[in-house]
Order: structure tokens, then C-alpha cells, then sequence
């Protein structure tokens, strides 16, 4: 089983990092970009055999307590 | 519209930011976690009336040039 989360820097936060990759591609001449934001992607692959809902729980627990920071990040998981 | 991109280092490339992570995690108890990926996420607004075809051209160029390095990394772009 595969787990995948996506951190995202919340919207009411600034994230220089997207901004500045805007600027640059709009600087390279990609035109119509109105916004950019970036975040973190894990994939974690799970032993087999691990229970679903049981990896749903230790995976949100783990996303709040070490892989995201909840103050200004949101994350999603995904489950496959 | 919307584009995502997930970028990701190669399968043969060292990720010590993903053994950090599952090293981590096996430390505070969360167990059945066989690999760890870390790798990027990129979400890019277009402009209202962009056309499909022309932002995934547009896009995969960018991703090539810019976005990621393609000696270390794969990327996948999707749009909706």
C-alpha cells in the first residue's frame, strides 16, 4: 500500500517560494501563469499487509505531529 | 484552470531527506513504514482562457527548463 501527502503552505500565508518561481517563469516568457504555490510531496510505501484505516490514523497523527507544520501548512493524504 | 506537478528524485537517486523522514518516523513509534520519497509539488493558476493544449506545451517546457532537474529528477504534470 502506498500513502500520498501533499503539504501546502496555507492560502493567508505568504510563500516566497511560489512567487519567486512566478517571476522567474515570467521572466523566461511563459505568459498567462496568474499564480504559483509549492509544497512538499511524500510518498510512503507501507509493509504489506498493513490494515487501511488503521495506516489512515498512524499517517494523520504522523502528518500533524512531525511532516507538516499545522500553524501555516494544510496537508492531504491519500491512501492506494 | 489549474496545473499540478509533482516532482520526484529518480528511483536511483540517493534521498537522504526520505530516510531522514522514515528514520524519524520509526523513532516515534509509527511502525510498517518501508520507504520514505520526498520530493516536490508545484501548483500553478493559468490564466481564465488558456488553452489546454498550449499550457501542457508550455508547461512540460518549463518543467524541463526551470521546475526540475532532469539529471536527478522525474516530474509529472497533470492539468484540470
Amino acid at each position: 500500500m502506498k500513502a500520498k501527502i501533499i503539504i501546502t503552505p496555507k492560502k493567508a500565508v505568504l510563500d516566497p517560494q511560489g512567487k519567486t518561481v512566478q517571476t522567474a517563469l515570467a521572466q523566461m516568457g511563459y505568459t498567462g501563469i496568474a499564480d504559483v504555490h509549492i509544497g512538499k510531496y511524500i510518498e510512503i510505501d507501507l509493509a504489506p499487509g498493513t490494515d487501511k484505516a488503521m495506516a489512515q490514523k498512524m499517517l494523520n497523527d504522523a502528518a500533524h505531529r512531525l511532516l507538516s507544520n499545522p500553524v501555516i501548512e494544510d496537508y492531504k493524504l491519500e491512501l492506494e
